[in-house]
């Protein structure tokens, strides 16, 4: 029996719905949702991603602006923009274009980003309050995606579920697993230095990847009947590709995400969610 | 073969050496390296732990003082108290004594404790900067004692070895899982709600145990020759006892640490080192 697919585009629209109900609402009041994405330096890759969510907030009612900073700007001047961002009362989300110039560095910039605004979740103090599992102001939109793609799957009570998470970076795997332990999962973080990472893979209900490396997940790696979250976006010959070797693991799996259509479209929406979230807070509209 | 002995009273003392030689250099230049240990209300078991973190800071020229706030009071008079320790120049490291009164939430509280004397990692942002593996301020005593004992074990370079943290705590479980993971292990967090748990412990190579649940793991759920490290402590009939069934897992593992005089004699001058090191940062002295 070949495996559910979890469609990250049906889930996508029905958020979209609520998130356009809550922009509505907000504009209502006389206030617009707006995400600042700042820039430093030109790059195509970052100015085709900046375009896509432009049209994803405008479905949904939230203004997005690029604030674009010189390639050379200094440590300095950089976090003073994102320090200034967090003043003014009509920028409600503000996310930081990664990667940056190499001359920067991530940390103290990172540290900057005012954390009501921090909508994908850059300045760790977010993903300490995360990994408090205390409540954090925002969880980053991919590790927001999975989680909404799991509450949607046969797992959706992870208390108990062995999970592996392939990959521990710190805008997936280890935001990923931190959550997975807050809802009582038994979390196994594999990553490129485990030895015999099949032993770990297999034994997972869950498992979740995300390492950049197409097709690294095959059939023999995966439990009969477990559930696939699917993370990897690789271009492999003009192609979208993820890190999982679909055709033949979707034979053994109860569920997987595709790629493109899974994780993908849910992230976007994600993001946009917590700006409408950012605007609702720093305003005083209560959350639906 | 009964396993080696993981000795924490002799890593303490040789550890008491170094922190004593930095503490008697600060004091050479005039600078008293001091902790405040802040308490709201008063606890029996609380000022027993501040006179032994006394007594300890007496041997490594660290003065300890008791910062007592009545029982009564609120989240923002803590908030401030721990605020103006963090601009009194003669205070290098703070220490909030937990558990708190019912009445004050600890996560409001613990982000108004000054993150460069956050000595014991109570600021959800050194957790964070912890879990982003990009350098932390200070690692917490309990998790600095554990990866120093495995400093020590045969499992010093961690690198691809399978370890098994049982417990997921803010205080334990939780840093030590993340610190394991930038080593490079491949970690399974296990916890209460884990079914089967031998399944995991079984499978590890270093296995970690902080539960407070006295003799949880037994010799049947330990691989043999793994490397166990056994935080927990909990008085029994008088006596201090761990998380470990010692006598029984020790002719299992290949290397153990005893309750007492294990985990505990490291925490202690961990968190003094912390001290130490805030000192010498606060007074842009070179750390040897």
């Amino acid at each position: 029996m070949p495996a559910t697919i979890l469609d990250g585009r049906t889930l996508a629209a029905e958020l979209r719905d609520e998130v356009a109900a809550r922009g509505a609402r907000l504009r209502g009041r006389g206030i617009a949702p707006r995400l600042v994405v700042t820039i430093v330096g030109e790059d195509a890759a970052s100015v085709a991603y900046v375009r896509s969510i432009e049209r994803a907030g405008a479905k949904v009612g939230v203004d997005v602006t690029v604030d674009a900073l010189p390639a050379d700007a200094d440590e300095g001047s950089v976090r003073a923009r994102l320090q200034a961002l967090g003043g003014d009362d009509t920028v409600h989300g503000v996310i930081l274009q990664q990667p940056l110039p190499a001359h920067l560095g991530i940390r103290r910039i990172a540290e900057a980003m005012p954390p009501h605004k921090d909508v994908d979740g850059a300045n760790p103090v977010n993903l300490g309050r995360l990994a408090f599992a205390s409540g954090t102001e925002f969880v980053p939109a991919t590790p927001a995606a999975v989680l909404l793609l799991l509450e949607r799957s046969r797992r959706r009570d992870l208390r108990g579920v062995r999970c592996c998470m392939v990959g521990r970076s710190n805008v997936v795997g280890l935001p990923v697993s931190l959550l997975l332990m807050a809802r009582d999962a038994t979390v196994t973080v594999t990553h490129k230095e485990t030895v015999d990472l099949a032993r770990h893979t297999r034994d997972a209900e869950v498992l979740i990847v995300a390492t950049g490396v197409p097709g690294l997940i095959r059939a023999e790696m995966v439990a009969p009947g477990a559930t696939v979250i699917d993370v990897g976006t690789t271009f492999v010959d003009g192609a979208l590709v993820g890190d999982v070797a679909y055709d033949e693991v979707a034979a053994v799996a109860g569920e997987i995400t595709p790629v493109p259509g899974g994780v993908g479209p849910v992230t976007n929406v994600a993001l946009l969610r917590n700006v409408v979230l950012a605007a609702e807070r720093i305003h005083a509209v209560p959350s639906p």
